[in-house]
């Protein structure tokens, strides 16, 4: 047996054990490991730099929306919690509480924010005077805590890094256009630069945001059938303005509420990255966000050939410094080992240089989503590499959308449905008249949520009745299990 | 009393109240606010700005040197935090104490992370083996909570951002070369990107870090003579080794314990940065820091002007944009009313543009430092503009240098000491024989600290007297009073 069949076959099969295969993708690959806290994780360099390619995509298109960034405090006092009758049911049994500060015991235990909608409530108020303060557009990198029972590795930990994002509106109107904004700020990063196909629509009433009048979300599709909420929006409405007394002087000279909006976005898409494109030889990244594009992998046997190869390595890193992300593998690794480290770590393309190349002044490319070979000559490569990533780029969209096709079923037919989720999983998109017990009696029969009510519904509305209730059908609707 | 002079004046005059002066820069340049929570602050989206800046000028220099960023946990056992004893002893008492998560009593209370050094360790006893994974070179940017008793935004609050490096090495000298390296980093950062001369040099024993064997730090004089420390470098030895068990093999066979480092720069540099430069206007922003290194005001009188003057806005934006960060403000304000509010802002350079300007093909470039005017054509703003950026950066440096040594003072006289620092403040350089009794002596009868023994000493030694003691002096010593 070689070596590069031993180091394939310590990674469990995806079919055989798909949670065991995510779990050791993320340690293998170095992305994450458990910390020493109960539910929480250690986000390891390799992961990070994922995290960051990721949050200055999504900066960016933020920015490009008129949204800046600030920091508001990680404590919240349980009062603020409180002042929001929903939001302190659904987010209460999730906090933790410093009780303890200074050596002393504090008056007010104080929230770990799970999320920051109320402490920013509370500068709002204090910001917002006129019509002429608005719209406030504000967005906060920062890490959350909700106390999880059950925890797996960027997908749920009781510590989290995210993106939340703040914004005041004078009317419900423009708090709701917001809302679909971002929703499609979401939209177009996980399908451009993440490669993940979405459905993007509206929640369930069951699953909306504990305080919001309205939740959308991307839906995406994992490997293994299962779904994944990966970003979400919510208009909330007033609820918040009245709560904290956001309220604002308009031009007519009435005091009004404002309507208020927030968003998210975590490092559970990176737990999707794995689970979307990752394949039998580990992770697979889109080179949007892969933290090398590409890896120099220089392969010589005699002791003449490595200073002919190591002299041409040089040459290789001047070209495409500041063109691609790369790393030259120049470790005391056999050529076979790095191939299967680099194809594990997901990196798009790899470069081999041998004495033959540089004899011949060119590189061989792999890309590593398909295993394709080109010969490219050295003077090409600033221009074929670039255009190669985005090749890759697209064609791993491709792939996941193909995917997603396949294991997407239609039924009108309940004991289908129970039989698709049970036996196929995907997603089961299905005709259906919005009923709170509906949902969680199908959630009860088959651990199926409705996932979203997508955005696109067949033109001229849905006609039939609801696969469940028998009742006429308002809309239709895709259920899946889910992470 | 015409607009202008009405919102200067709204500013307290700093040689009167410094401390007032400081809070309503802070206030009216929409830096921080106080959060609801006690000693908390909210970072408001134009102080936040300069935080990514600073992050981002920092990250590069960091990534130079080969340092990647990771993310560990917020919470840590109380177990952690007591497994090196000085350590424990330096940050309990500022611990704030999660007891409750999940709607249970925790079995053993979580530390809000005062510093990570312990937490650290304990993964770092994990990935290290061997001499081949040496060193590790990990930076984290995130938030940590120390509680005070005392606040003031910016310069110490309870809840604060920065980044903590941390890194492990094989032997002791290469973690004392990586100590100073990261400080070398803080150095040039600071003179270089923040135009704020610092001295920088080793910190005593009773000023340095709790757990370390060395601390080195720099030190900054602001604009009221007192010392702020900008930045430290701990070598921690092999202290904390020891309480985690970072272990690795060397290449002679032999298990040995890690020396590591630790490093951090904070959010109180924007403190830094307002008390260095501020002036009576208010704020003054380094170009290579300022979230806008430019306004443009536009000005005009009649309607037929402003349709002009606003046309020629959209040419100078499109030449500028992508080469310098500008704004430009089309509010309904007055110019006069601009021009002082974002001098008060600190942004280094104005443009103002007025229909004879348009007429001209010109504009006119106004310097926040020193007010000086030039008038520049349109066709040339592109190369004259970054040029005059660089200068005013360089003069904002030589001025701060400047101020620096007319407030450093030199003296072999105890009672001349006390009389400085009570009266003119600033830096006191003296002859020193270090002795942990007389500093806190000093300390006692003066207020002033012990900030730095500066790496630049005389050369051929220090003959003399210690100031103090009247011991033979090993090396001469600032002090100050101090942030
Ligand atoms: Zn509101
Ligand atoms: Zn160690």
């Amino acid at each position: 047996m070689d070596e590069k069949e031993k180091y394939v076959e310590e990674l469990v099969d995806l079919e055989d054990d798909y949670s065991k295969w995510y779990n050791q993708v993320v340690r293998k690959a170095e992305l994450a490991d458990y910390a020493p806290v109960r539910g929480c994780m250690i986000i390891r360099p390799y992961g990070y730099a994922i995290w960051e390619n990721i949050q200055g995509l999504l900066d960016r298109r933020f920015k490009e929306t008129g949204v800046v960034n600030a920091y508001f405090p990680l404590f919240i006092p349980r009062s603020f919690l409180e002042k929001e009758a929903e939001h302190v049911e659904g987010f209460a049994p999730e906090v933790a509480w410093v009780t303890r500060g200074g050596g002393e015991e504090l008056e007010e235990p104080l929230a770990v924010r799970p999320t920051s909608e109320t402490i920013i409530g509370h500068s709002y108020a204090k910001w917002v005077q006129s019509y002429r303060d608005l719209p406030l557009l504000i967005n906060q990198w920062n890490n959350v805590v909700r106390w999880e029972k059950r925890t797996a590795l960027f997908l749920r930990t009781s510590e989290f890094l995210w993106q939340e994002g703040h914004t005041a509106h004078r009317t419900l109107e423009e708090a709701e256009e917001r809302t679909q904004m971002m929703l499609e700020v979401y939209r177009s990063f996980a399908e451009e630069d993440a490669a993940i196909p979405v459905i993007a629509g509206r929640k369930s009433e069951n699953e909306k945001f504990a305080g919001a009048l309205r939740t959308y979300s991307i839906e995406a599709l994992m490997g293994d059938g299962k779904a994944l909420q990966a970003g979400t929006s919510h208009n909330l409405a007033h609820n918040f303005a009245k709560g904290f007394d956001i309220q604002f002087l308009d031009s007519d000279g009435q005091r009004k509420y404002c309507a208020t909006t927030s968003w998210g976005m975590s490092t559970r898409m990176i737990g999707a990255l794995i689970m979307v494109h990752g394949d039998k030889s580990g992770l697979m990244l889109p080179p949007r966000i892969a933290p090398y594009q590409a890896v120099i992998v220089p392969i010589w046997r005699k002791d003449k050939d490595k200073e002919v190869v190591m002299g041409a390595l040089e040459r290789l890193e001047k070209i495409l410094k500041g063109k691609v992300r790369f790393k030259t593998d120049v470790s005391e690794n056999t050529p076979g080992w790095k191939f299967n480290e680099w194809e594990m770590r997901g990196v798009p393309v790899r470069i081999e240089i041998g004495p033959r190349d540089v004899q011949n002044n060119s590189v061989v490319l792999v890309r590593r989503d398909n295993r394709a070979k080109e010969i490219v000559s050295i003077d090409a490569l600033e221009t074929r590499l670039p255009e190669l990533l985005e090749e890759v780029q697209q064609a791993m969209y491709q792939r996941a959308v193909e995917f997603r096709e396949k294991n997407t079923y239609y039924t009108e037919d309940y004991e289908e449905f129970k039989q698709i989720i049970a036996e196929k999983r995907g997603f089961v998109r299905v005709k259906w008249a919005e009923d709170s017990e509906a949902e969680k009696a199908i959630k009860e029969e088959t651990k199926a949520t409705l996932r979203v009510i997508p955005f696109d519904q067949p033109e001229g509305g849905v006609k039939g009745k609801c696969i469940y209730t028998g009742k006429p059908a308002t809309c239709e609707a895709v259920f899946a299990r889910a992470y």
